[in-house]
């Protein structure tokens, strides 16, 4: 019992800590998203993807790599506005990875603005230190 | 040079086989899916998924675990048949992870049918030996 207790306890201390980092780091670079996105700069929301990621967007093509992902989001911030990102699942599927799961709500610039929300998975990397989009999907309920 | 040359083939020796596996496992197992789809075995479709798997699906509310996964499927298979899934690209994730992007095609149950086609994004866990979907969402082109 004693050694389960300290295995469990060693588990926790070792994982716990880069586990709330990578969530917290995750939960950061959403806030930049949305900042970046809600100032219509595609090109910060594509530097934020790793140099081969894939964006799987609802009604339209799948988009590869920073430069198919920055007319993508060009194309997007241009009909959309108020972007909001909530988190609700991050699991850690390794040191390097993470997937992150959550809901999205955007505002259409017609008028009158229009809601527009869903669901989304993300599968965020670790690249030289730094946490990046490497698959990004969303769908919506209705 | 030697020591990079030799790094790198270590690296090779010791990835691509392993690679290679999962590639291969979940290729396997994606057969198996569409067999039970085309089965309508929603219960062996929910039993492929890990026990707190997600599954997003594009046009309803986001399903957690075996039951909520089997409640689902058991639903669409009574709309629709002739399911085909193809694999676009698999990323390691990690020793127990991979990320995998497709497409599919199925068929309405309805007169006459229809075909819906799209692409998804599924994470793959390795549990006890076993690949299972960890986290499986989709959506359509148009």
């Amino acid at each position: 019992m004693a050694r389960i207790a300290i295995f469990v306890a060693c588990f926790l201390l070792s994982a716990s800590p880069a586990w709330a980092q990578a969530k917290s780091s995750i939960e950061k670079l959403n806030a930049e998203w949305m900042a970046a996105f809600n100032k219509g700069d595609a090109k910060a929301l594509a530097a934020m993807y790793t140099p081969d990621a894939y964006v799987l967007p609802a009604g339209a093509e799948m988009a590869k790599g920073h430069n198919a992902i920055e007319k993508f989001w060009g194309g997007a911030v241009k009909q959309l506005g108020d972007a909001k990102l909530t988190t609700v699942d991050v699991q850690s599927l390794g040191p390097g990875a993470a997937r992150e799961i959550g809901t999205f709500s955007f505002k259409t610039k017609a008028q009158p603005p229009e809601q527009i929300t869903g669901k989304y998975v993300v599968v965020w990397r670790k690249m030289g230190g730094q946490w990046q989009l490497a698959t990004d999907i969303w769908n919506m309920n209705k």
